[in-house]
Formats: structure tokens, sequence, C-alpha cells
């Protein structure tokens, strides 16, 4: 029903803002033709002045064959930006009276085998596409911003939503040159949003109790988690960092200090099965590799990503 | 009253685990005459395995000159370990009556002008040093994980520390190439232990209710928070994505997303000092730098952890 994947060869992006702006220089540097869609073309310069913001550390990045800011149409003629496309990245502005007028008229325009994602952050597709014809190719691919920059796109479709667009938009994104993640449920935030918004909510705790400055805040992340978080992500980190014993060592010692007021976060019960789930989570992303190699691989690492910051004016 | 931070030439570093060993990997490669005190001469082959793999690390990172593995001597004499030496570093068993006894003779064979760190991450230099002469000259100084690599030290002192003792060993971790964060108070977990934990909270509880697996909280933080953490922390992370407004921008848009349920962490109340507090800070760190210049600084050092992990095998 829905196009391969790989034969997608004509991206539109909708909005000019950040995140559309941000998606063009994206799907430009990866090699398609790309239609922009502004809302007035007096937003030209703004779109304009994103993309080519972007395009300097995609190109840093390497740009596919062919790839090209020439291949970018920029219109406000909706009609005219998604006629012949085979995928449309949807970021217009974030109020829902917006987008649903939005996705009521490409509900007409746009040919049901045509999958839409939107960049919302805060709304579901399920109110998004409540008017929409064919809501069931409509996805959320949420990306991280910047998103010419970070590979994260997350992906989870509303009630309507045929699970093979999910799929489809997941293998879309990822021949697109991002990282896609496909959530389980519609959770508010995310997956990235909700943890970083645990760590910024902590942040603001200690700012506000005077436990610490924002100069504090940055300092420790910087130094501390947040290299090797890059690297290994947290249960990895935890996993490798305990050795032999993994992740069940890590929550059989450290169990307990879920315990302790280290936060304002109340933690989950740790019961058998969440200890499992972490544990055989852990153990399918290891794949068997040994932990002395997975330490060298996360130290080499680490020590690349602390001279990329430390050598890069 | 203490020798000038510049002027330490030797480090007694204790304790024979990957915490003391990668202290004594750290202070070796930054040129330091180091001993390392072991419990049991047992121990040796263990200690020397975690000083071995930093030094491939710290080679990699740039060695001090002189700097050489030939500089460290291993004993399993307290008194030899730390006669003559400018500076200890402690990291022995996290169990406060094992701490306990050791501070009980270091008190009496270290000179009292000699500062004496410890590496705890859980107890309070207020019960660690309670029966130890001298209480004034001992502070906590906590690094993160693996400690020859991750730059942090969280340095705070216990009710009887003297306060030129803290700025004594935050100027002389400095000076050995760390990065110090001085406490503003005894706080549990510090700063960033608690940061990383109210994270690591929010990610058991997605696990716990099938929103997500361990693979899934890992791919989200590689390639979303965790790249562009690693360059600006948190706080000018928001900073700068906001463009000319800034922090005061991020929190009178974003203020009242802190009552909506994304984390179970509950947020403090947004009160003007609070923002005050959290907008100062920025400004200062910004230092009078133009919101384009920082961006693009931050999208060139993203683009370098990038490719640093990426092809770093």
């Amino acid at each position: 029903m829905y196009r391969e994947p790989s034969d997608v060869k004509r991206v539109a992006s909708l909005g000019a803002g950040p995140i559309g702006g941000g998606w063009t220089a994206h799907f430009l540097a990866r090699g398609y033709d790309v239609t922009a869609y502004i809302h007035d073309p007096s937003e030209r310069d703004a779109l304009m002045a994103v993309v080519e913001t972007g395009w300097v550390s995609l190109t840093e990045l390497g740009l596919a064959p062919g790839a090209s800011m020439d291949r970018l149409q920029v219109t406000s003629d909706l009609n005219e930006a998604v006629k012949g496309f085979d995928f449309i990245q949807e970021s217009v502005p974030e109020r829902l009276d917006v987008k649903q007028a939005l996705y009521r008229r490409l509900g007409d325009i746009v040919p049901e085998n045509v999958v839409i994602g939107s960049s919302t952050s805060g709304l579901t597709m399920t109110e998004i596409a409540s008017d929409c014809a064919g809501p069931e190719r409509c996805v959320i691919g949420h990306p991280f911003n910047p998103p010419y920059l970070l590979p994260l796109v997350e992906i989870v479709g509303g009630k309507q939503t045929d699970k093979r667009a999910v799929d489809w938009a997941a293998a879309f994104y990822e021949a697109a040159g991002k990282a896609p993640l496909v959530m389980k449920k519609e959770v508010p935030g995310f997956v990235a949003t909700r943890l970083q918004e645990a760590l910024w909510r902590e942040a603001l705790h200690m700012v506000s109790n005077g436990e610490a400055t924002p100069e504090d805040i940055d300092i420790a992340l910087k130094n501390g988690p947040a290299p090797r978080m890059a690297v290994q992500g947290q249960c990895m980190a935890f996993h490798v960092a305990c050795g032999e014993g993994g992740m069940a060592t890590n929550l059989d010692q450290f169990g307990p200090a879920l315990k302790w007021p280290w936060t304002r976060l109340e933690a989950p019960e740790l019961t058998g099965e969440l200890r499992n789930r972490m544990v055989e989570g852990c153990n399918a992303m290891a794949g068997g590799r040994n932990f002395t190699d997975m330490a060298a691989e996360r130290d080499r690492k680490i020590v690349a990503v602390l001279k990329a910051v430390r050598d890069t004016g």
C-alpha cells in the first residue's frame, strides 16, 4: 500500500520555524527533493536562515550523494507543496486548532497512501487528525531540537492510526538517517522529553532550595553523566559499570538506594518483574559482548567525546 | 597554612578498587608522584589492572610533562603511604566504620596542614571525621565514574571542616586537571548524582509501566538529550535554544508545562525568585556572548561529539 521507504525521493516539509526549517535542512542533506511550505511568503527569510545554519553542520557530518540546497523549493501554496510528494513532515505551530485545520485540508489533497508525520511535542495524533480523511496514515514523528543535528525521532500513532503506517514511518526515518524510536504507548512527553524533564525538575528544585546554581547544574552535567550518557545511555552505563554482574548487580546492590531521598522523584517499587525487564533489556543490548570489551569501547568513545568538546571552538 | 595547590608534587591515593585505582591513574597522568595504599598486598593486581586500563585513555587525552607510571609506589603500610605527601585522596570501601577507623589513624599520622579528600558518594564528612584529629582539613572530593575519565569532582565539607580546606581542595583539583564543583550545602547525592537519579527513576517508571524498554531509554538518551547536554548542560541548552529571550522566555513559555504530568516528579513552584535565579545564572554563563555565536558553537561541538561517537570503534 505505501511506497517502499527506501524509494522515497520527494519530501514535503510544512512549517517555517526552527523545527520545520531543521527538517528541511536534514532531508536536503540526505539527498531528497524537498518542498518547504510556508504559511506566508514573508517567512521565507526566516526559513532559509534555519536551513543555511543547519547546512553547515550537516555538511560537516557528511552529505548524501547528490544532496544539494538547490533541490529545495519554497512555496506558500499548500496544494503545490504536497502534490506528488512521497512523505510529508508537518511542523506548523503547536496549536490544536491550527493543526486540525491543516490536517482537514491535507486529508482532502494528499493521497491516502502517503504517510504524514507530525513534529508535535505536546498534542496527540488522535486529537490532531480527528477531522482528517484517512487518519490511518497520520503518525507523530517527534524530533529532538535541533532536528538537523540530533538523530532521535519518536514515533507513535493515534487511536485511528494504522500500525503499518507507524512501521513504515520507522523504516522511512531510518532510511533518512534518523534514529527512530517507536513508542509502546501514547505517553505525554514521549521518552526523551520525560527523562529530560525529570532531570530538569530536580535541577529547578536544587536551584530553588539554594543547593546549586544554574552554573553548578551545567558543570555537573557536562563533566559528569552527560559524556557517558551520550555514549552508552543510562541503562548500559550502569550495566557495564557493574562488570560481570551487570544490571542485576546494580539493581540488587543499589535497589535500596531507590528509597533514599536522592531527588524528589519517588521511584517505582522494584518488583521482580521490573528487575527482570531491566536485566533482560541490558543483556539483549550487550548481545553477548564481554564486559571488558564493552568498557574499553566506552572509554575510547568517552575519550573521543571529551576531545571533541575540548578541541572544538 | 596549606601548601600552594600548584606546588603539590606528591599525592597518596588510598584504596584498590575502581575509584582508588582510577584516581591513582589520573594523578599519575597529571605528572604527580603517587603512592597507592592497598589494605592487603593481594590487592595489587586488581589495582594495577585499573591503573593500566585508565592509562590507555589518559594517554590518548594527553599526559602532563614527565608523567609516568614509573612514578607509582604501591604499599600496604599506611604510615609509608602518607608520609611526606602533600594531598591524600581516600577511596576505601563505603562503610562508615571502615572510614572512621581509617580517619582516626590518618588524624594521628598526617600533618594537619595536609588536606584529605574522600571519594565517598553516600556518607557525610561530619560522620566520617567524627573521631579524626584535625577534622578541619577533611573534605569530600567525590569523583564521577570512571574517575580517570570524567572530570567532575564535587566538593563539600562536614560541620567541622574549615572553609579554607574546601577552597584549597577546589583549587588543587583544578590544578590537577579536574572540574571542581563546590557544593553550597551537604546534600545527599550531591548535584550530578541527584540529577542522574531523577532521570533514572523516571526511566524505571517507564519500564515498569511498559511505556519503554531499557533499549528505548538508551536510544532516546544517546540520540536526543545527551550529546547536547555534554556540550552545554541543560540550563544553557534551554537558554540558547530560546534565542534572544533565553532562559526568561523558556520559563515564561514553558512554565505551565511544569504542572503537566511529564515525569512523575513534581516540579517546584516557579516563583519570581526561582525564575530570576535561573535567568541570572544563565546570563552569567553567557557572559555577554550573543545567541547566534553560542548556537553556532553548540552546533560545532555537537557535530564533533556525534562524529566522535560514530567514528570511534
